[in-house]
């Protein structure tokens, strides 16, 4: 039953939802009257005490911007850009035209619409808070795995858009970016997938094109871990209810995957292909077991697996996957998308045991990172980092 | 009615497929019950008269990959290409694993896969077979508004690989070009997209990222203008049930056609931006009026519009287009596909007209062309060119 209740918490469809009354999720009409709502009406709810597309159930698009300031952009002209954010992100996310939209036609299927809004760090030193930047806010360490390129690292500003239609995504970014086109540049943009709504039960994990289950580890939205792992509890005050995003993209050299046979893959990652369920139990969602041995007294799951390398040594070293496949011409992968309080507590220590020792590194190479300040959610009048900046 | 039937037709929902018996479209227990089959176990008939992906109500994905053959392959090298092709693309269009396929679990979802198989012009030489290839296979004219780079133009053989859902795209390229890797590598790979599955009701006719209602003059399957555009009736007779595609990847220029008003847009056009109706119409599918003027006696829509220019002079010069959005590091566009018997006579008048003049050329510049012969339908012992190649 405990898998039970996690999966549907986790799927998060509408049903579900609906039924739980959690989140804000349009279309209750639809709900009563047990006719499902078409893909492309699905709204999420903009406002609230986080940014929405943290704790959304991950949409099938997710496109990552990262733009940086055009120079001399100082706290006018950053709460300039997020006004503007903000009011077409109001709009788009539910199905109406951004002012001045130049394709409107374009926006009218939200189909789950999110933009959430991050800070890298040279927004603490335009707006003259410098002093105010969280430790946490900066590259991260230089990991002995990392092949890192300039072109997918770094950034002044984030924008995450995430849909369930390629076009709405596509549209959105097209209009958010051209806002802004005058005070801000784009920098990146890293587009990634999953499954198609509808084509997998809600709440299933995803699968990344290594065809592994990924993500099972994953605290469940409005639980006690997630609030502790996610959300910013006050400290300081002004970033109660935000969080930290950590986008690193992950290139996976599929060719030397493939020749590797399916027991090989599995020890390699310490859970089975077919299923997800660690080597030491039958289900997705069992309990990995680290010092269960066969009968030669050899570990079942190995020491140097990716799930017993990234298993949290502390409490403290825990946070929200949510992850999207990219496959184009920059080749094949994973955007790694990392949710938590505290960068440095959370993060840092799991990437640095896993790139010290991890079984899966031969076929995984960092090529991207980037780390943002997530604010937190905001009201009908406000705007991501009201708090920080001032209304 | 003729609206409504046409639509009904162009839809191709899986309701009206089962009602009207036509096409093999999976799941007729469904639609029995009147349940919607669920998006990602929806299967396309392999098999037939003609290959599938062509007369099929297009997906919400799209790859089309270029392949070059490896020095030395002969027609026994392209006759095993094909069938491992065949083979793979039978298994993977039912939702089961290809044989070898290495990540299996990435099959489940067939979510109408098609994959449509084309020759280039090299493969006649190849098979030692160059007396029989038609005079249309080969490079199209230069014409002056091209702007061609290598990268997206040419190719030895075609993938087109559709399907509702990016993660079976995904990994029906990878298993169908790594199937063949020793025989064939990979020159390009063009992704594109339209509106997912279920956000706009069945038979909308797409709208491209200039926010245009694109492709509403186009034949309806299983009508006599398709047959006759489309399906090549057996001249010569190995062609019969086979076509042909032209593939151009046309840039847009986004940003100064933003500049332009919704008249000036229109008036280049020719069409309504907001249903695609004729400036002469009020609906879609009105006919456009050439010879409508206004009291000034200048014509509504423009001899230069695009609709005016690209209309057929001859009743040979009309095809079926099939096109698909992209949007990735290179930038913005869509991938027209256009699929007819004869290249010469039906596509390229059109064509050089519009390289002439056409007052949407500002903001289009093809800067990919490729030409592909696609063989007819196979039965399940069979191959795409199997009539060609020899059994």
């Amino acid at each position: 039953m405990a898998r039970f209740t996690r999966r549907a918490l986790l799927g998060g469809g509408v049903a579900a939802l609906g039924a739980a009354g959690l989140g804000a999720v349009g279309g209750g009409t639809a709900v009563a009257s047990r006719i499902p709502e078409p893909i492309g009406a699905r709204t999420v709810e903009i406002h609230g005490a986080h940014q929405a597309g943290i704790d959304t159930s991950a949409q099938s698009f997710a496109s990552f911007v990262a733009l940086d300031l055009a120079d001399g952009i100082d706290r006018d002209g950053l709460v300039g850009i997020m006004r503007v954010w903000a009011e077409d992100a109001r709009r788009l996310t539910t199905g109406m035209p951004a002012l001045g939209d130049t394709e409107p036609e374009l926006a009218v299927d939200p189909a789950r619409l999110t933009v959430t809004v991050g800070y890298g760090p040279a927004v603490f030193d335009a707006a003259g808070l410098t002093d105010l930047r969280p430790a946490w806010l900066k590259p991260l360490p230089a990991f002995p795995i990392d092949r890192l390129e300039e072109r997918w690292s770094g950034g002044d500003l984030l924008l995450q858009v995430c849909a369930d239609d390629p076009v709405t995504v596509s549209h959105a970014v097209r209009t958010l970016t051209r806002s802004v086109r005058s005070l801000a540049t784009v920098r990146w943009i890293q587009r990634g997938f999953r499954r198609a709504a509808g084509t997998r039960p809600d709440g299933t994990t995803m699968r990344n094109l290594m065809g592994q289950v990924d993500g099972t580890v994953n605290p469940v939205p409005h639980s006690p871990d997630f609030d502790r792992q996610v959300w910013n509890p006050g400290d300081p005050p002004w970033m109660a209810g935000g969080t930290s995003l950590v986008l690193r993209r992950i290139r996976m050299e599929l060719d030397t995957w493939d020749e590797l046979d399916r027991p090989a893959r599995e020890l390699a990652v310490g859970r089975r292909l077919s299923n997800g369920a660690p080597l030491t139990g039958s289900e997705e969602y069992d309990d990995a077991d680290f010092e269960a041995t066969d009968r030669f007294g050899i570990p079942v799951i190995p020491p140097e697996s990716h799930v017993a390398r990234a298993r949290p040594r502390t409490g403290d070293e825990q946070f929200l996957r949510r992850g999207y496949n990219y496959d184009d011409q920059d080749g094949v992968g994973l955007l790694f998308a990392a949710y938590q309080v505290d960068v440095e507590r959370q993060f840092v220590p799991v990437q640095q045991r896993l790139a010290e020792h991890d079984a899966l590194n031969p076929w995984i190479t960092p090529i991207g990172s980037a780390v943002f300040l997530l604010p937190p959610g905001f009201g009908p009048d406000g705007y991501p980092g009201d708090v920080l900046l001032g209304v």
